[in-house]
């Protein structure tokens, strides 16, 4: 088990996961042996952080059998599950896979948990640094992941800082997590001065003393959500624009996908993550192309960096955008 | 099953059902005994509704389980799962609660979903007659609920009207329903009329024959809430002044969230549905009483309606408040 | 105004209109002026349907000053808001349209209102007939609406009925709409029996008596929803699959957000509505047309209507298709 | 203004704001004058934070007129808006409330912030770490407010500590937020080492060089919310249940909504804010002493606790509750 493998887990979380995994009853629900086999199990993410399946509701079958309660005999035309499951993502028929429900656990940087509550539809359970004291887990960045500044990209990273910089940005880093850390308890067990008062060593409250730690350490959660909306949500964390820290994330929750509903995850992957979105401007430049003409001057309503994106999505030379 | 007992469940829904009882899978996942053993199983509701439970997530554990997330080593003292429980639901710690999850198939008339459907923090997935034909299945009040307009409450029904009156209503509810019904399958079926053009018969589109259709006709959809958000639902819903036939669907759910959650059941009774609220004026009454003091001039800020309710509430002679 | 053009406003609400668009007082908050000249107008939708604006939040500016907090200086550079407006629509960045809030009064068909409200992301009050009387207001298609059921598209609607079969139509939804309508009355006001008791003829319920109503009655809200939300609404609403009736209604509404945010409406219809997506294999072939190659084995993953489709979005002979 | 007053607003929002408020053109929509004159006028909170109202959409009057679009004639008869808006909140009759909407502009430290947004009915825009750069502008609780963690209440603070200990705690958290900060500006502008290479001194990403920043650094953001799901947030952020730094924003708010809505504020207070909730067995408990009868076994079914804090909230001797 993981926490064997030198993993952040807590011997209770181990035991706890364990026991789980060893009571199994019938159930007349649906079930999918896939996830099944992965349930409990925590998938390492980042240096301490991880992804694990609670719960899940439903299957590729609960979207079909959703769709057919709304389109009654009406389906009965799309004769097998994968073609209908196709048809409903392909015509933003969005609502039956608000009928699958995934609930993980998560262990992540609190920066990291920052971006994902910006994703509303969805329950969050996280432990409470007013109740309990957190523990001395901070987030150091792999060597390859530390980049600069993008000059072009506002909010990206561009290439890799050299060997002596990485050293001084996880120096740095590191150092100032612990200084904040070792702060933080002594914040919550004050040493008495030798000779001061009991009274000026009394443990500081929990909700005060961890405001000195930074983003950097992880936080955990349970985090409930539908498959419609799991979508949305991975669609955009694992874009190439999205923070790498996120997108780590985004991509063990895809392999779940993948585990859990293998039908509505290839339909995703067709018709949303590898899809391509033409502009009213891009999709004329693209008819008058098809058609053998030059693009012409609706090439010149978008912008070069638009033209390079466009050219980059067709597969062809910029320079026949003029 | 239910179907061979004179109850509309189609052939085709009752042998689905048959077969998705029949098939057990072992799983490891949280699974409450009393709702496996109705799950599936339609309860009649009104004349030709049902409530059928297709699917949970979670159990009374799971809400202790989340909670045990958030407060860490601070959920310790509370010893038990139904301590637990009841702290949370007493103090409005709710999103533990969202943690559990109930799909239901449900068979409603028209007038009933357009209330139902206000709760908007629910997934829905709604038979379309758009696509399909509509059964010929709407809803008579039986005898003893066709009440006459209330006086007092202006959204609710008095007392029951006498038979000949009631069989009069019965009259006019069954005949609409049946004659637009059957210009429904005129319009969606015309016949050519001797010497008419075949263009002249064609099938009315779906969407537009029915139009011609009462609210009373039954429609059915998958509905999908959690915890949280049902303990809301419910309690509007069972409430005395809900309408007496959405009530009878609350009351049926009821039922299942009590096989399901008999914790969270006993706590949200407690805490909500047999809760007492004083606003800040009937709070300082009830001091003053129990103080033996005069309620006073704070009784005059109170309606003689509202005196009259909050007296029911206390049991007590509404002359005691004035 | 319009209750003097024979429309269906009430003289009361005519009244508190007038009343409110005399008076006109200074504000310091962001004002439309060509959406305020429109302010408490009705705008007629169908026979007896309106879309009135009561209130609004924000303006095309708005957008820009709530990303820009978001931004920050990163904003700079994108030295205009068509710019920034463009920029975030086109990569997905919505919450900044959610600081515009738009709030109408509409009057609609039940059925109508039936598919409004599966927009669960607003702010909806209606008209309640547990309450109130319903007025004698339904729902007659226009002739050239008329259609039959579509062979293909099993929600939609096909040619225009014959004018013989359209007469029939008319008939048997008014005859019916009037019948139900006097019933209802004649439920609200019982006429007593000669000889019969008081009590014989007392006002039903009217939670109970408009059960009687079809679904092509009039009813009415106030519905106010934020800009992203709205995109949502009209991008599915306005699209040729949705019912003519409600696309009635969108088609109002896009009128209104057009005066209202004019520059994220032009975003909008460049990015969204006359936006083309390609699934992933459709992108494929698009690359390899553009290269000058054939479609290929591509062209077969995709069904006759598809390719059908797809030749149609690209203005390209389905023979090239393969 | 209060940029010019030692406040942490920069000349730029000040230079904004003083432009808009200078600027007033007439409007017909409704207008609060009170909160007109608070118009983007921040109120500070905390050392360096502030409310400040951007915007707002109605008034007491739009529930009302919300309401009488609900019930119709119904709503004649409770003559006057004060009566309605409080039959609407003391029946629960929440949807009117969200007619109306606020917009605020709010700095605040991180910690706070990531509680706040446990209210997921609500629109934010955040400024963007990834983007920008954050100001050196971090949260030191004043000494009257550096607490001991609570022996009973596990998530509260308790009394004050010695000056002594205010003063080393200050210390600890000043000295990090600055070691932390003057780091996050060398990792952005790294100074070269004396013959190092120019590539070994490019400015981090900023979206890594903030994880090290401390969660008392402060944010800001645009926060937009309808009047019902305000007061959900009020009820619990002005909670003594809350932590100190989040009321002193609800706090804020709560001036906000007075000025904004006072009907509805009144209302909220009555039947909110200052409204005692008993549960099944309290109230059993209140209706046995209000017949002169002793609480008897009731009382035992409820903790010491509980017993105390019903004494409490009934101004009673706890010793009447046995």
């Amino acid at each position: 088990m993981w926490n064997n493998h030198g993993m952040p887990l807590s011997d209770d979380q181990a035991r706890e996961i364990e026991a789980q995994r060893a009571a199994a009853v019938p159930t007349r629900r649906g079930t999918v042996p896939a996830l099944a086999a992965m349930l409990f199990e925590p998938f390492p993410v980042l240096d301490h952080g991880f992804v694990r399946v609670v719960d899940y509701m439903g299957a590729d079958e609960s979207v079909v059998q959703a769709a057919r309660v709304s389109y009654g005999k009406g389906t009965r035309k799309i004769s097998d599950d994968r073609g209908l499951i196709r048809y409903l993502l392909r015509n933003a028929h969005t609502t039956p896979f608000e009928m699958c429900e995934l609930k993980l656990h998560v262990k992540l940087p609190i920066f990291v948990a920052r971006q994902w509550v910006r994703h509303r539809t969805a329950n969050i359970n996280e432990y409470s640094a007013r109740y309990s004291v957190l523990d001395k887990e901070f987030y150091l960045p792999q060597q390859e992941v530390i980049g600069i500044q993008d000059a072009r990209n506002r909010q990206g990273r561009g290439r890799t800082v050299s060997p002596d910089q990485a050293k001084r940005v996880l120096e740095i880093l590191k150092q100032d997590a612990e200084t904040t850390y070792a702060h933080y308890e002594e914040l919550l067990a004050p040493t008495p001065s030798a000779g001061g008062a009991p009274e000026d060593a009394e443990p500081l409250a929990r909700e005060l003393a961890r405001i000195n730690l930074p983003v950097s350490f992880y936080t955990q959660w349970y985090w409930k959500i539908d498959l419609h909306n799991l979508f949305h949500f991975l669609r955009l964390r694992i874009d190439p624009h999205a923070q790498h820290e996120i997108r780590a994330y985004g991509e063990a929750i895809a392999r779940v996908m993948e585990a859990w509903v293998p039908l509505c995850w290839e339909a995703f992957t067709d018709y949303r993550l590898q899809a391509v979105n033409l502009s009213r401007v891009e999709a004329e430049i693209v008819r008058r192309l098809l058609r053998g003409e030059p693009a012409g001057s609706w090439a010149a309503e978008l912008s070069k960096r638009e033209r390079d994106e466009l050219a980059e999505k067709l597969g062809i030379d910029p320079a026949r955008l003029g």
